[in-house]
C-alpha cells in the first residue's frame, strides 16, 4: 500500500492504473475508520481493481461550535487498518493543499440540504459537497462508496454527481451496526460509559417508530412513538425527529417509501440513525 | 465531422480517442460563432488531436429579462462553420438533457462573480460555472478555450477548475476585433447600422483609458477620461466601466497590473469590452 499526500502523485498513480485498464473505486473518508469503513473497502474491492480511501478531517464541513479541533485522528491505526483491507493507495491530502488562501469555489446541492441535519448544520453539506467533488476530481474514480448511515449526505452526493454529470457511479452501502444495534460511527468514540448504554435506544425508537407506520399506517403517531421512546433515555436530547420520502427528502407519499431519520445528543455527542419502511403500507 | 447530441454518445466517442491517446480540446460556446470562435478552434486544433466544439444556449445564465430567446441559433451555419475548421465532434445537447426538473446543484465563484457584470446580472456567473463544469464532465476534454472578451467568465472559470482540481487546462485567448476594433460578438447581429457605426467607440475610450493611466498613472483620471469620452457617443449608456486588479477583480495595486472593463448598451444591445494595461507603469 502506498501512502500519497499530493494530488500530482495520486493523479500519476490512477493514470497508470487507467493505463493498463484496471478499475478504480475510490472511498472517502475523514478517518477514524471503523469496520464500518472496512465494509466500504470490502466492497470497493470486490468491484474495482485497485481501492483508493481517502482521509481528510474536511474543515468547511464543520460549524463554528463543532468538533473539527477533537474529531480523531489515528493516523497510524487507520493507515493499519487499510493495508489490512488490501487498500492500493491511502491518500492523505494536507489542509493548506486542499484550499488555498482565496478558495471562493463551492457546490451547493440545494433542496436536498435543507431538511434535516440542514438547520442544524448550515455550511455542512455545501462543504461536503464540495470536497466530494474535489476528491473525485483529483482521484478520478471509477465508482465510490458511502454508507447509508450519513443517509442525507449520500443523496446530496447522488444529486450532485447527477445534476453535475459527474463521471463516477455512487455506490450505496448499509449501515453497519454493533451488536447492541448501535451504527458505526466516529463519533461513538466520545461517549462515556453510561452514554454508550443510552445510545442504542435510537436505533429502538427509529424501530418502533417503523413499527407503528407500518401498523397504524400514520406518520405523525409513528414520529410521535419515537419521540416518547426517546424522551425516556436518560440524557438524551431529541435535535429531530422526521418522517420523509427518502428521494426528495420532504413530505412522503402515503404510500411511501419512509425515510425515517433522526438525530440525538446522548451527552455532548451528537449521534444520527435512520431506517428506511419500504413502500405500498 | 460527428454531430452528436446526447451525453452518451459524445463520452464514448471521447473514451474511444483517450484509449488511443488523442489529446481533446474542448471549445465551449453558445453558437451563432464568428471568427473569434473560429480563432479558438484552430487554436484548439494546433494543440489536440481532436476538437470538440458545444453548442448549447445556456438558459441559466440568463436573467429575467435578458435575451434567451432572441439569442441567435444559426445551427446549419455554425455546423458548416465548424466542418470546414476541421472540428471533430459539434456537441449540442438539448436543454431538457442538461437540466432535469428537478436540478438544484449550482457551482459558486463568489468573490470573482462580485463585481463588473455581476451586479447587473444576478445568477449569470453561478449559471456560467455550473454548465461549463456539466460539458466538463460530458466531454473530460484535456484543455479547454476560452475567449478574453468575457475576462470575467474567464477569471471565474478559471478559478473554479483550481478551487475544485476540475483536470482541464483552461487557455485564454485573445479577443479578435473587426478592422473598426469592436471586439466579435454575436449579440452585434442585433445592432442597427447606426449603433454598429458607434460602437467601435467603447474600444477606443478604454484605449485612452489606458494611455491615461500610463501618462497619468491615475486610475480616476483615466477612468473619468473614458467616461467622458462614452457620454459624446450618441445611443450609448455606460453600465459599469471600472479598472481592477485582473487576477482578484478587485482594487488594483498601485503599479498594475490593470484590468479597464466596460459595459455599454448601445441602443437596446449590451457590449462588453476590455484592456488589458501590463504592470510597473
Amino acid at each position: 500500500m502506498k501512502i500519497i499526500h499530493s494530488m500530482g502523485s495520486v493523479r500519476q498513480t490512477v493514470l497508470g492504473w487507467r493505463r493498463a485498464e484496471r478499475r478504480v473505486g475510490l472511498v472517502p473518508t475523514m478517518g477514524a475508520l471503523h469496520e464500518g469503513h472496512a465494509s466500504l473497502i470490502r466492497r470497493a474491492r470486490r468491484e474495482n481493481d485497485e481501492v483508493v480511501v481517502s482521509i481528510f478531517v474536511n474543515p468547511v464541513q464543520f460549524g463554528p461550535g463543532e468538533d473539527f479541533s477533537r474529531y480523531p485522528r489515528p493516523f497510524v491505526r487507520d493507515a493499519a487498518l487499510c493495508r489490512r483491507e488490501g487498500v492500493s493507495v491511502l491518500f492523505a491530502p494536507k489542509p493548506s493543499a486542499l484550499y488555498s488562501t482565496d478558495h471562493q469555489t463551492w457546490v451547493t446541492v440545494e433542496k436536498l440540504a435543507g431538511p434535516l441535519c440542514g438547520p442544524f448544520r448550515p455550511g455542512h453539506f455545501r462543504g461536503v459537497a464540495t470536497v466530494v467533488l474535489k476528491l473525485f476530481n483529483m482521484v478520478q474514480p471509477d465508482r465510490a462508496y458511502f454508507g447509508k448511515k450519513d443517509f442525507q449526505q449520500l443523496r446530496v452526493i447522488e444529486q450532485m454527481v447527477n445534476d453535475l454529470n459527474v463521471p463516477v457511479k455512487i455506490v450505496p452501502c448499509p449501515t453497519v451496526r454493533d451488536p447492541s444495534g448501535l451504527a458505526l460511527s466516529s463519533r461513538n468514540a466520545y461517549l462515556s460509559p453510561d452514554e454508550r448504554a443510552a445510545a442504542p435506544r435510537l436505533r429502538r425508537a427509529l424501530r418502533t417508530a417503523g413499527q407503528v407506520l407500518k401498523s397504524r399506517r400514520n406518520v405523525r403517531e409513528a414520529q410521535r412513538a419515537a419521540r416518547n421512546e426517546l424522551r425516556q433515555v436518560p440524557g438524551a436530547r431529541i435535535q429531530y425527529l422526521e418522517i420523509l420520502d427518502p428521494k426528495t427528502l420532504s413530505v412522503p407519499k402515503k404510500t411511501g417509501p419512509f425515510l425515517l431519520a433522526a438525530a440525538v445528543y446522548v451527552g455532548r455527542t451528537r449521534l444520527i440513525d435512520n431506517l428506511l419502511v419500504r413502500g405500498a403500507l
